[in-house]
């Protein structure tokens, strides 16, 4: 019998048009489609080994044993693998981050694309790129985003068949930066699966999604041809309707702090001044802040100067989830 | 010939259910029906006098001469007046704040409540309180709120005709107090009429204006059976649309500042704990966080140590407008 181990490595993603609110929550089919690009130099790795010997699933997370909720959803993505292979074991699950934990980088997009990658291979399933997408998307929704290299559009497609992410662009398209400006490093108020649920609460979010295919073709064209005017008005118009429907949803969620806040106030301030740069927030009050990666030294420094930022982290455009070898 | 003076005085008003956009923006005929608390203690005094002498009209604003731009607002308005009246004199108004100018408070609705009163008596009507409301409203749509006592809807109606405010209880009705939270002391981005052009170019005003008369009627339950749980969840909802109203048209308007979110979640946080609060903001950055009156100076101490907060003014329900004698 082969050895059923595998290990694999995956970069979170910012979404630039956002996916939030299911039209499926169990098969997490979103209610439109996103965008959104991969940050280099971050990265979940992953190792799974499936051992006829356990006898219940288990789970590492940067060397610690992960907590109960943690466990049974990742169990729970181990069973939609061994029903694909066809295996009954039981597995173990490592996972490590590069990026620090609480540096309000959501973690679960890249956990579960590599995971997607490792487990599938550990299993002996051999995925293509969209089988791949597929698969992560049933862990995280986002997920799905990380698979894929560069700058990813994830398909919001009518079924689990068809709903799944693809490059655009490679990382070397574009050369943008993300500065990831953290406010906070405590852990959110809301997971995002239970946020997704609450989405249809606001009376907002039926308008949201409707108009969501066009700013989608709008981003996609201001990336493809490197229009970073035409991205910057996009992405935070996108990012102010996703908050405006969790802002208004019942029971409301206020992800911004004061320093998001001071955050968007100085972007939109230095855009005036012709500086290019935009915000984008996904669920939580963390700001991503883009720009052409040869304005990112200097605009680190700025933000890190604003009240209430704790630390900037930069990244460029990453590539799609791989294989490691050996595994870790 | 008698003296064509008069002199008045009004509240402004907070709103407890907001008015944001017009269907009607030369006659300020609002979207949708609005509630308010007048704000006691804080008002606006002012004399007119109708001079044949005089060849334009002039204005004095808290002892200094007013800007053009506040002079042909107010100049417009006394042509409203002498139309009604028959009379094509030119008018002095002299007008007074007692809250520090930068307090953050909209000042336009009472001055124009005063306004009203002081310029129809000083041009010799003598308005019933329905059409002083709905001349006040010609003036800045919420100072028809600032013309009744207390507790004050304002009817949206369908013409000029049937869009005035109404008193749904009188100041005594339900001690609640308003703590005025001062996050910032500049001028707002950009003025309120100006903003109500822009809510139609938000893909969420429709829903928003769509349900505002259900919450109309949520919070006038709950100020005439004096629930504060239930105002509190449905001023801060209908505060949230407004703001996600604002932050989704285009361009878009950010008034939060890093201290309105920090007296938004601290709000959140304590009546979390159990203490009666709620939060509103108007047009700007400035949080109005109401609570019953014992609770004010307790509430008001809490604020004041927040991050970002210059000052707290407290104001109980106020009265209507009224005729001050002799002409100050």
């Amino acid at each position: 019998m082969p050895e059923l181990t595998a290990a694999a490595a995956a970069h979170p993603n910012i979404a630039l048009i956002k996916y939030w609110g299911n039209r499926d929550d169990a098969l997490r089919l979103p209610a439109n489609g996103s965008l959104s690009m991969n940050l280099g130099g971050l990265e979940t790795r992953t190792r799974v080994t499936f051992d006829p010997a356990l006898e219940a699933d288990h789970l590492i997370l940067n060397d610690a044993v992960a907590a109960s909720g943690e466990l049974a959803r990742v169990s729970a993505f181990l069973d939609t693998v061994r029903q694909l292979a066809g295996i009954p074991h039981r597995a173990g699950v490592e996972s490590w981050n590069n990026f620090p934990t609480g540096a309000g980088i959501a973690s679960s997009a890249a956990a579960f694309a590599a995971l997607s990658l490792a487990a599938s291979a550990a299993a002996g399933l051999d995925l293509s790129e969209k089988d791949l997408s597929r698969l992560a998307r049933r862990g995280s929704g986002s997920a799905c985003r990380s698979v894929p290299g560069g700058y990813v559009e994830w398909l919001p497609g009518s079924s689990d068949l068809d709903s799944y992410a693809v490059s655009i662009a490679p990382p070397e398209h574009w050369a943008l930066a993300d500065c990831i400006t953290v406010v906070s490093a405590g852990p959110k108020p809301l997971g995002s699966s239970q946020g997704h649920r609450l989405a249809s609460s606001s009376p907002f979010q039926k308008a949201r999604v409707a108009g969501a295919p066009r700013r989608l073709a709008q981003a996609r064209r201001a990336i493809l041809s490197r229009d970073f005017d035409a991205l910057a008005q996009v992405i935070e118009l996108d990012s102010n309707l996703m908050h405006a429907v969790m802002l208004t949803g019942q029971p409301a969620l206020l992800y911004f702090l004061p320093g998001s806040i001071a955050v968007m106030q100085a972007v939109l301030a230095w855009r005036g001044e012709g500086l290019p740069v935009a915000y984008t927030l996904d669920a939580g009050p963390n700001v991503h802040v883009l720009c052409p990666a040869a304005e990112a030294e200097s605009v680190r420094q700025r933000l890190a100067r604003l009240p209430g930022v704790l630390r900037v982290l930069v990244a460029l455009p990453g590539g799609q989830a791989r294989w490691i070898h050996p595994p870790a």
